[in-house]
């Protein structure tokens, strides 16, 4: 079993399709913001306290109403089957066991009324060319138990992401989009040229979401509601306006617009613009406890984690991963000496 | 075919001569300012906007009178019949068909007329000694319908391109400078030691080229009156006074001044001297859609592309290289959440 | 020999089995603090005065009462005897000779008061679970002689050094906590998944160290008390509220939070906080006399050295290595224009 | 034969005994500042300039009343022999024929008076042991008819170029220092342990130099009097009270104080000081025109060319090497559009 959360990836390279490891690891473009989101979050420097009488840190918080037992949520990640036949359910467990909320993608390869029942989790929606059908999941996660909703604001179409392009890269019969089942299901089995899975999303997706559209997502549902994508504090606090209650300071994991900022650079900007008002989670590049330290330390009220755990998944061991992790940020927060979260939120940050 | 703009340089790399290959690729001394051009453009980020209901962004401008379907013309590039029998034809054929303004060197393999007859066309001039050649180049491009004339100022004499020092390199015979006739052709042709490209330069063209040799230029035309390779500010407001429509801060794609700053480096100060009165265009290091909003974001109201397209050329195809970079400029602006150019000269940029 | 301080640890780790050599070479997590204490020393220049009629530079000072020949101490390093057989007395004689104070770790593998009788000590004392044997340490450096106490703040529990967790590195039979034998000693012995020397830690120290047993320590001794790992000034000031006569700016060498800035870089916040009133010592990272002039332009009073000195102990002369370092110094210090080591305060410092 | 100045380097090292080769290109310590001289001129940035009706670039100016062809001198270094049976000969005809000042080393391989008969020539004075050896050679100098007294000041006592150290470097039977025959100059030949060059040095010169030994000089002389090795603004104050009428911005190329800033990056601020009252050089690591141009455009009034040339005298070539950089430096002036040296100091820099 890998010894750090960062242990996962090479350990799942190892077992993977090369198709599917590089549909997880990859980028859009030339991976420029893939790679600036470790750069960036490996050049922060936080600097620790001492004689805090720190015995057991405290890392529970509440995040959008939701009780955590760490700061932090599960991604919402499409198509957990590539990684693992028990997909999502395996994930979802272990993000139960751990105390944290798994969010469920509009893309997940289980129905998203399954997954509800296995962990206290949140929906993910996007926003699709079928309105009737994002009314349909809004209802659907509502009744099956969701306790927020977070509405993906950066696919307006798919990010190119050369890997997949050149890989041809398309699903296998047994993984399916369970929630949208539908006539633009197929499109993504259809190997040909190019990527299956950005074929599907240029049928299914709808570019020109809207704050408009923003706002009859916010009459639909009582849902907490946090919009996950953002990096321009001016949208931070439309965002605020519209009645959002959170944000994902969030570049797609490097998978969206190649030459967006580090999430961890963008985040001051927008904490200081809805900080005080607003959930701000931070996302794309956390690797470890000392990572969700960083972010927290910057301002975020949380983060999430993603490819990590598809690892984890691969290997079949999401719930030791989320140990894993739970370890490290216990442990960087009694070396950093702070007993509890908002002592991380103290801490004096720096940059290499 | 490459996916991206910038994969068709590696793929004409496999077609062409070393030699030709070195031409297009090379730039002057170390090479600093070459590869400054590339690190700057990596390095500039742009923050993303979000929920603008853009469908389709809307790519079309107006560059020196000129309307154009993408913010850019293809840049002046010398001999292109170099890369492939057809040369400049084909290369303003497919500007033509992209919609965007060919620049036609004074040092075109084929006559100005037969391309300023097959696509819309700026001219490009360079200062040379025999000042009625200069004169008549003025006149034929104005009667060849050429919408703007591109005056090259960053060329008294060409930098020390160490490639083509090394390499002897030569034009070979079927290649010549079709618009200059001249005495001084034959230089072109004799290999010898160094460059024989650099030796006619020595011979044709006048370094002491002066701000009263562009009023002569001026008052010898009303085209709009684009001067290209500039990079202080102070000398831009000189060029206001002088009459002069645009700019194209470049340093000649690192084959100048080694040791100049990246062109995108020298914008910001540009734009900010004349910016509001002037066409600013950007060249030097461009090579994909999210280049381009890079560009625009600092502040440019268009670019020039130039290497890309030879590499196209190479391989015969250079209408889909617009075409791919259409499509990557369209899907970087979706991807930043811009329904048109001016939305993304609003954008947030920073710089790692 | 080697010819520079630097030049012992290549030589060491020709004749040192892996597991030691990584055991003292190591960081903990990703080693970014570890990589960044030299890449910062490597970074910072120091602009040389001339002129200044220097000979023979003087490099003697007092730290904590304590007369120095050297601006430095040996610092605190358990478990010597994994180097050599005579393990402390052997470096602590260096240090002797040498004229600079020996720090004795609370985990030697020597008693304390055969190594204090060997050489000018100080001692370094971990914070125990055990209060009973903590109180007879102090007791114990006192009437053994030392001149001074240490106490250790950053080390709440152990940083996860993975080289050690990976070697399942424990401690062999004759090498022993001399200091500490007691119910937790077997526990470096037991060779299991992980580091032993981990487990020990975690039996043996007690993270809930908090600023009220630092004034139960203070009360208890009257030795001038230096508190051994701050980085944050805020901790400064409290700290010489608490009483404590001098600080070691340190992040233990890379080997606890792997996030901590570089010890260097942290050194100005704190001696802008209390620099007039104690004495600052800069730990981690330093490698040559050049390192020294450094740490002290950057305002720190002298410095801690250590596995360099390792390394030396490993080939069995440490006296050699400070014999190198103390030409290095005064060499540096000729080279830099310094008769003293208030010249060396008053240089002018960069950063790359 | 090289086309840039820089290519005399490799050309140079395949035909030279290693050891001659590292003593040449060599610098103290982990050369930490040898190889920072070179990345800080690459990082440097010159803005060109535009249509200035250059033809000819006029480099002419006068450097501490010298007349010069170009703004440089040929810097002072020992040995000249170890290079070229004619050693210092060759090169000072060459310096001759370019038009610009040769400095004799105090440590040179050929009598002064010889070297000072073949070229216009500037006196470079180590302060000796033996006071009476030094007023010697000022008379000597004086009498020769040397232009100018350069007085070295950052070499108290060698930094340790650990090359020569590994290589036991000594001076072949041939080379002797041919101006300083006395007790010492046996020390150069033995071969031993370390560098026989640095022995010398320690046994020869005397480290405790002072201002008030300055004065002495000063009064001793009625030659324009410069001192090499200055970096430090508060220096460069007392040198311009001390009578000293000209600078050297020197790091000594990397081979005296490791840890010293780049020399280009320690310029401003002497130019800040002084810049106004005294002729300011600056040396270490120029080695193309480009670099001249951008030391002038950061404040100096000239450059010493120190490695290049010695490389260049190795291949019994160095008129040549003077002759390409003087192309180099005019190249680089039209290229950056600038008719004389006052244009250069014009233009505006920058730094990656």
């Amino acid at each position: 079993m890998p010894e750090t959360l960062a242990g996962y990836e090479p350990a799942a390279a190892a077992v993977l399709p090369a198709a599917v490891r590089d549909f997880v690891a990859g980028g859009s473009g030339a991976e420029l913001t893939l790679h600036r989101n470790r750069a960036a979050l490996d050049a922060i420097t936080v600097t620790p306290r001492i004689l805090g009488a720190v015995d057991q840190p405290k890392t529970t918080t509440k995040l959008l109403r939701t009780p955590c037992a760490l700061p932090l949520a599960v991604a919402p990640m499409a198509y957990q089957k590539l990684l693992h036949p028990e997909g999502e359910l395996l994930l979802a467990a272990a993000a139960a066991a751990a105390g944290v909320p798994y969010v469920i993608s509009t893309l997940s390869s289980t129905p998203l009324e399954k997954i509800a029942a296995a962990a206290p989790s949140w929906f993910q929606l996007y926003w699709l060319r079928d309105r009737n059908l994002v009314g349909a999941l809004i209802d659907r996660a509502t009744e099956a138990g969701c306790h927020a909703l977070m509405v993906t604001v950066d696919v307006p179409i798919m990010g190119q992401r050369l890997r997949d392009v050149r890989n041809g890269f398309a699903l296998p019969p047994e993984v399916i989009a369970a929630n949208l089942v539908d006539k633009y299901t197929e499109a993504h089995k259809t190997p040909g040229t190019g990527s299956a899975i950005a074929a599907h999303t240029a049928l299914a997706f709808d570019p020109a979401f809207s704050w408009r559209d923003l706002e009859w997502i916010r009459r639909r549902t009582d849902l907490p509601l946090v919009l996950k994508g953002i990096l321009d504090p001016r949208d931070a606090l439309t965002a605020l306006d519209a009645g959002a209650d959170g944000l994902v300071v969030s570049n797609h994991g490097g998978r969206q617009f190649d030459g967006a900022p580090a999430a961890i650079d963008a985040l001051s900007s927008v904490i200081d613009a809805v900080g005080n008002e607003m959930t701000v989670l931070l996302d794309s590049g956390i690797r470890s406890g000392a990572d969700i330290v960083k972010a927290l330390a910057r301002g975020a009220h949380g983060v999430l984690v993603g490819r990590p755990l598809l690892w984890a998944l691969a290997l079949g061991v999401p719930a030791d991963a989320l140990t894993t992790l739970g370890r490290e940020l216990r442990d960087a927060m009694l070396l950093a000496g702070c007993a509890d979260l908002t002592a991380v939120a103290d801490l004096i940050t720096g940059r290499d």
